[in-house]
């Protein structure tokens, strides 16, 4: 089976052209064998190219975690599988309809002046401000710049959704803040019942940011796309930023904008090719 | 660059013929680059087939940390090296004389009855079992069954070195005891100057013993190779097993001879190819 490994960010997947590799019946086992990192090619996910199944549509994406579930989307993954659909020559628009479990994406092929692949602009829809919605404990309205007492941290944050919930704490100095330590306190803080994401973020200038995360569940992780996106919103929230900004995070750039007009939050990023492989299915 | 991926019992290399591939001049980067699970190919080293230096042997190995570092030599990689020089048709004997940072190894392709390989057999070196040599505090002698308190538990160790210090315990049944509990205690006790690698195992029959490793400095993994020769000689000076045995570790399995005639240890395992592929060196 040839398959081709692209990152994003540190988020590595092993890309399959389904249109020409014959897969076998049992995904999820394939999954499991693609993605074990000492016995397989060693991936965060398997993701799929499949033809569209609404002639609307130019793909359809499939992913596949290391422990064989199929979730509904990942951020890092569709910029990865735009590029491959690009670079396969699967489509000719750089506007990609993708048919997803969460619907119909559509990430954008940003070219270059040299015609290549200078990264993915992904929509990743409309931030979420109301409280009892993202969700967190607490009078209606939304969070911004509030007082939260975390373990011995007297931290101001403000709460954004995209989907998934975040709590994002600007700081003087990421470097000398001990947000692994804070991070843990704040994922399972009582005010937020569904737990949440503890972005972390320096302020650099006002298009320019640092930003580390905890992830729910997950820990320090490499890149977060709605970490990154939630903290454009806070920064604006707050008018630290431009409503465009550019954001550091420990595995490489994303560029997020919130787009005035639309409310929409349009998220910027690199999908780089590693290497391509012949794999013995078995 | 083209490279194969082959793992001996999860412990995975990166291997390259440099008889076919140019090299970048700065190996340590090289296998940084390429042994990053996340921005690069992904490994536990990256192994070289080189031209012999002297034309009594056969091929040379260099093999490279994810760090950068080069070590001596690895009893997984040898057995990947053995294996990709047969495939690759870079020798013609089974018996293959390799130079390494350790000296000549000379690992042996096994051939099933079809002609495949069954697995490389390895010759591990004498075993050392004077005290003092392990190191181990106490008086002059071996160490065969010897009561050594360990936090709350009273073990019951035989001590040996196959280059690097091994304290062997032997329990009634694996999964029934805490030896991620203890084998951190055990390879800091006071006895051992030098620390030591913990081995606990269940014996099946005189043929057959199920072993799990506390590597010293690494902590659980998925094969030792130099742990299962020290645990078959020790199951053989506590006359619990022949003098061959098949030993079942996390990985998989090692079959390990001690000789009689020339004392040396003899290890047979799988090296096992998982996928080619063409990397783009940066």
């Amino acid at each position: 089976m040839n398959f081709t490994k692209v990152h994003g960010l540190g988020n590595d997947f092993v890309v399959v052209n389904a249109f020409q590799e014959a897969l076998p019946a049992d995904l999820a086992a394939l999954a499991r064998a693609v993605c074990d990192r000492h016995f397989g090619i060693g991936a965060d996910g398997l993701v799929l190219l499949l033809p569209a199944e609404n002639p609307e549509n130019h793909l359809r994406m499939r992913i596949f975690n290391p422990d064989g579930s199929e979730p509904e989307m990942c951020g890092n993954a569709i910029r990865c599988f735009a590029r491959l659909a690009w670079e396969d020559g699967l489509v000719k628009d750089t506007v990609i309809r993708v048919e997803t479990l969460a619907g119909v994406m559509v990430p954008e092929v940003i070219l270059g002046e040299n015609g290549q692949v200078r990264g993915i602009r992904v929509d990743m829809g409309e931030p979420i401000l109301e409280r009892n919605l993202i969700p967190m404990q607490g009078p209606a309205g939304t969070v911004v710049n509030e007082p939260l007492q975390v373990g011995e941290y007297a931290l101001h944050i403000t709460a954004v959704s995209m989907g998934n919930p975040h709590a994002v704490t600007f700081v003087e100095d990421l470097s000398h803040f001990p947000w692994q330590t804070v991070g843990p306190l704040l994922e399972s803080h009582p005010a937020f019942p569904r737990k949440v994401n503890a972005e972390f973020v320096q302020v650099v200038n006002r298009q320019e940011m640092i930003m580390r995360v905890w992830e729910r569940g997950a820990g320090p992780t490499l890149a977060c796309g709605t970490g990154a996106c939630a903290t454009l919103v806070a920064a604006v929230l707050n008018d630290l930023t431009e409503r465009k900004a550019t954001i550091h995070l420990a595995g490489g750039d994303l560029e997020i904008e919130w787009d005035a007009s639309t409310n929409h939050v349009f998220m910027t990023g690199p999908a780089t090719i590693v290497f391509t492989g012949k794999y013995q299915v078995r």
